[in-house]
Parts: C-alpha cells; structure tokens; sequence
C-alpha cells in the first residue's frame, strides 16, 4: 500500500475541494490509502466511513499569504506541519499540500532535511508540449540564483525523477539558455553544460525558451529565475490567447452561435492544454516526497497532484535519487 | 523628411520582402524618404523609379548564421554595414535590418558607439496585452547578465522611448521578479528596484512573467537572459496552442467544416496576436536609431519595422535620451 498523508486545509478551497479529490482518488487506485490531515470534527462529517481514508487531526491553518517563517515557527500545529511530520515519522509515503509554496518549501525542508549531496530544493513540473506527451521543467522558483554544481545537482535530481514516474531509462537533458550556439550564456550555464556532459546522463545541449513547448527534450534544466519567468510568461501568453478566443466569438450574435457550433474542437483543444492535468509541482531534493499543488486548483486538479505523489512513492523515487547521490559522491571522494 | 537606411539584403528573404516594404512605407509616410543598401543592379531593377526611395550600393551580404566577429572583421562593404555608416554619417535618420542580431548589435556598436552614461545596448519590443494595446519589454537578449545599475539604464532607455514613440508623458515601469512582494529575487533586482525607484521615473514595482500579457504597466525592464527567456517561452505556447488547434479542427470532415465556418473569428482572433505587428526590436544604448526585424518575416513584417524606426526618427528618440542621460550624469557629478 502507498500511503499519502493531505493538507486538506491547504489552498484557496480547502475540505471542498480536497476531500471529494481524496475519494476519487482512492477510488481510482486500489493500492492507495491517504490520510487526511486537518479540524478532525469537519473531515468526519465529510467523510464518513469512506474505506481507505483516514483522519489525523491538526488544530491550525497556513495562511496563503502567511509568511514562510510565521509559519515554521508559530504554527506548529498546522495542518500542513502535520502532513510532512507524517513522512517523516515514515507513517506517510508522501505528503501534498495546495498551501502557500514559501511556506511548504520551508517547512518541508526544516522537517524532512535535505538528500545528502544535494545543497538546495528545486520545483519541478510537467508541461504539455507538442512533440511529447509532456516535458518536465525545473528549477521553477525555489532558488533566484543557481551555480553550476546547483544545476548539475537539479539535472541529477529530475534524471531520477523522470527514471521513476515516467519509467524512461535514459531520459534527454536540456540546459536553458538565449542560444544553442556553444559560446552563448553566462558563466555558470556554460560551466553546468561541461559539468553535466561529463556524467553518464542523457545530455542533449542548450535547449531555447520555445523548446520547451516543442518538447525537444524529457526535461528542462534552469535556475529558479528564469523557470519562473519561463512558466509565468507562458501561463501569460495562454491567458491572452484564450482571452482573445473568447472575445472574437462574443462579439455579436453570428460569432456567438458559431461559437456554440465550435464548441467540441474548441473544448477539446482545451483539454490538451488544461493546467489541472498538469497540476502537481514536485518538491526534490527532500528526504521524503513532497507534492505542491496550484493553490486555486479545483479537485480534479488536486486528484491529480495525488497522483503525482502516487507515482513518486510507487516506483521509489526517493530510492533511486538517494542511492544516485550516493554514487556520486563515492565517485567525487574516490 | 525622415531618411531610413534599410539592409536590403538582409534576412532569409532579402529583397523580395525588403523592397515592397520599402515601396509601402513611403506610400504609408509622405515624409519618409528610404535608402537602399545593397546589390545596385537587383535593386535598381526593382524599384525603377520609386520616388522617396534611393539605392546605396554595397558588394557584401552578412550571412544569417555568420559569427559576429566574422562580419565585423571580415565585411566592411556588407549592406547592413554600410546601412549603419549612413546613420554615423548622418545621411540617415535611422538603419533597419533583418540581418542576423548579433553581427547586427556587434557591428552597430562599433560604429556608432555607446551613448554618454549608458554602458550597456539593449534590445527592446512591444508585446501585445489583454489590458493595453501593446507593453514593451526590455533586455531580450544583448546582455547575458545585468548589474542593478545596468537595469536602472535600461529604465532610463525604456522611459525615454516610449515618451517618443508611444507620445507617452509618464511610463509606467515594473522590474520582473518571481514574486511581487519585496523581498523576493535576487540581490541585484533588489538594488535596481531602489535605485529605480529613487529616480523620477514612474515606477509601478516588481511584476511577473503574466504581468507582461496582462498588461500591467507600459514597460516591463529584465535583464537580456530572463527577457529572452520570457519571449521565446511565449513564442513556444502561442505556436504549440495554435497547431493544438488547427489539429482539432482538422480532425475530421466535421471539424474541417466547422473550421470553416468559424474563419473570421478564428482569424480576427489571429490577428490580434500576430507576431508581424510587432516586428521591430529596438536596438537602445547606441549613438544612433538602429531597428532589427525577425529574420523570416514578410514585406507586412518588415514595414512595420520600418515604422518602427521612423517613429523613433521622428520623435526624436535619440535627442530625448541623450539629453536624460546628460541630465543623469549632471547630477551624480554635483
């Protein structure tokens, strides 16, 4: 059995939309059992005696505005505090929140502590692309700036990430950078560039910002800065668009109906591009799985960050980055 | 009259787009005078007896791939050269070319050289918004890293153009960040947002990569590697949604008729984000107006770069940020 312990206070909607979430999804997995962390009295009521699902109690809740330290160091109590203390205490495979990332990333990393050889978290998520089913994408914000080592270290992390939930053996490796062209980007990317080409991962080069959606390779490597900018940007960008569809046809009664005629391509469309499939952000580099989802996600979204932490403990994620961490530094001492 | 010199050869297409361009957009501006520079016998063939348009001639083309160095060194008698020297010779108001960038920004430093107080050149270009019929962004890609003074330049730079081309007495200016509350980022975004905000310059505060789209304020000031970063990412998810959605209204003999019905809003919709409307990066920093086209672009394409240019021409862009760097450096001096 896989166990997945939920802040189910966490995020814009809370119980609403993280316990009908928790239900699909043991429904949907037979081997899953999820603890749901939060006021004991709501979650009974939700609940009920639905199999699979249980109830841990914790008294407090992290304001989504709530500063990372607030949070670290007086609620201690908070239902997403609880939820990691799971893992920790190894009661727990993997804990999910839609709670404020600051607030996440910091307690996670105080609770869990860090894979030794890893000096610092990354985010890491899938993104549709043309070419693959998805492509994954990190760091997304948890460091403003990354050295080298920094993003040797991320691509060791989602080659293990990639090995595990996608089952791909060798997955392709792209650094982000302005160019392809050898000679292009600043220091630090043109010294991980060597770095990363001298192991034994799958290194395909410098991929460009539109790669991504091209889907050029299985993962993207970047510092926190620009992943950031890379996802915002492009979150932007498919906001205006579908902005702008809508607007077209609205415009007058002829569009209107039109609009009504186009509406299976139209909605199929946007189910290629529908961010709750995506929803799901992996925290790496913990001693332990740690899933952030889109705070104002729906629960169909949340089930399918669930997922994403399902998938993570299912084929031992964890396993396989600690013994590669291993590995490496063996090498480097050798 | 405003003269432009224009890179006839330049570009993946040459004179088949740069000369009817050039033919609109003396019909478009009856002030507007256009030299072109490159092969006489082809163009003279061409254009006939266009009136307003002149022809310079240059024997050498600079290759779209051609290191920047190569074209610097090796081709003094290039059209995009010569295009430049015309400026420097003030026989031309402004230069514009498809060529590719970095000979372009190489050798239009060297010919122009630097304004007095700003160390660095920068690329900068309108991005259309939900909020706001265009927002310019700046550096896309001229500087792999910027220091906090850096950034305050590209401010002063960004202030100046919009104050010219867009008519715009008091631009407002956000500094891209991977959050908006102040203590986010890296140190060096940290110090230009002071500095920044010590000056007389509307600043608006830290925005992020959506705010660029939404159109949160008029300019959007990064450094070259986040910019370039944020608008190839951007290109990626226009040009993955857009073949998402010819896929589906492709799908099938029903799809393809509701495809054609849906024609014009479907193409309004297009039109309203289509990259040709926004061709014309400037090229700011230099002694001297200098406008990059995209390389593929069409005659539609390269006319719009061209007024690009002529409105910096004829606003006195250059004349504004002159005086706002001579200003600057006044009163750091007293």
């Amino acid at each position: 059995m896989i166990t997945i312990a939920i802040d189910a206070m966490g995020g814009d909607h809370g119980v609403d939309i993280t316990v009908p979430a928790a239900i699909k999804a043991v429904q949907h997995h037979s081997d899953l059992q999820i603890i749901l962390v939060g006021n004991e009295a709501i979650l009974r009521e939700k609940i009920g005696n639905t199999p699979n699902i249980n109830i841990h109690p914790a008294t407090e809740v992290v304001a989504m505005d709530e500063a990372a330290a607030s949070a670290l160091r007086g609620k201690k109590d908070s239902s997403m505090r609880v939820a990691i203390n799971l893992v920790k205490e190894q009661r727990a495979n993997a804990a999910v929140s839609a709670g404020n990332t600051g607030a996440l990333m910091a307690t996670a990393r105080f609770v869990l502590k860090m894979i030794k050889g890893i000096e610092r978290p990354a985010i890491c998520t899938a993104l549709p692309t043309i070419q693959r089913p998805h492509s994954w994408v990190m760091d997304l914000g948890a460091n403003v700036d990354s050295s080298a080592e920094h993003l040797l270290q991320f691509a060791l992390m989602g080659n293990a990430l990639l090995r595990a939930v996608d089952e791909n053996p060798s997955p392709s490796i792209g650094l982000l950078n302005i160019g392809e062209e050898e000679t292009k980007g600043n220091e630090s990317i043109k010294t991980a560039a060597q770095l990363i080409g001298a192991t034994k991962l799958n290194y395909y080069g410098f991929v460009e910002g539109d790669d991504i959606y091209k889907g050029t390779v299985d993962l993207v490597v970047t510092d926190g800065f620009a992943g950031n900018v890379a996802l915002k940007s492009s979150e932007g960008v498919a906001k205006m668009i579908t902005h702008f569809i809508t607007a077209e046809f609205t415009r007058n009664i002829f569009t209107k109906i039109l609009g009504l005629l186009a509406r299976p391509p139209l909605k199929a469309f946007k189910r290629r591009i529908d961010p709750r499939i995506y929803n799901g952000a992996c925290l790496l580099g913990l001693n332990g799985i740690v899933v952030k989802s889109h705070g104002g996600t729906d629960a169909f979204g949340f089930e399918h960050a669930i997922s994403v932490a399902y998938n993570q403990a299912k084929h031992d994620f964890l396993g396989k980055i600690t013994q590669e961490m291993a590995k490496v530094l063996q090498e480097e001492q050798s």
